[in-house]
């Protein structure tokens, strides 16, 4: 199975470039320091909810919209995951 | 905002007492204690997403399902934030 704080990274790190914004100017608005931010971006770290809830807000996300994206992402690596047992 | 902890501990739950199982079955076929099972079902603890995936293992679900219940709950949430913000 794919891990959750995987996907979140990955949805944190495509909504702060589709903005071009900096990982330091992200940080600073959500008052995480920027070591924190990468390494949750990275897949590396697991957010608290509350700093989660913080990126959020710096990003004008709702923590929906994310959810939303971290579950259609969850789920194609799931169907992909699939493909690959159906063609062994 | 509404927490992700408080959301998966709620979805995690839902899905247990749907299958009519207790924390302990649950618990030993993840792996997990019982205690730990416990305080994220409640959203009093972060789950690890090693740990998440072995609870969605042991309740039979797919991460992504357990995620799209999550993305409705927050979802559910924040509209009836926005209610009440409206109505204020």
């Amino acid at each position: 199975m794919v891990l959750l704080r995987e996907s979140v990274g990955h949805a944190l790190r495509c909504a702060r470039t589709d903005q071009s914004r900096t990982l330091r100017d992200v940080a600073r608005d959500a008052r995480v320091s920027l070591g924190y931010l990468s390494e949750v971006e990275r897949g590396q770290k697991e957010a608290s909810s509350e700093l989660l809830n913080s990126i959020c807000e710096a990003l004008g996300l709702s923590l929906a919209t994310l959810m939303h994206e971290v579950t259609l992402n969850i789920s194609a690596h799931e169907v992909t995951k699939l493909a690959v047992v159906d063609a062994a």
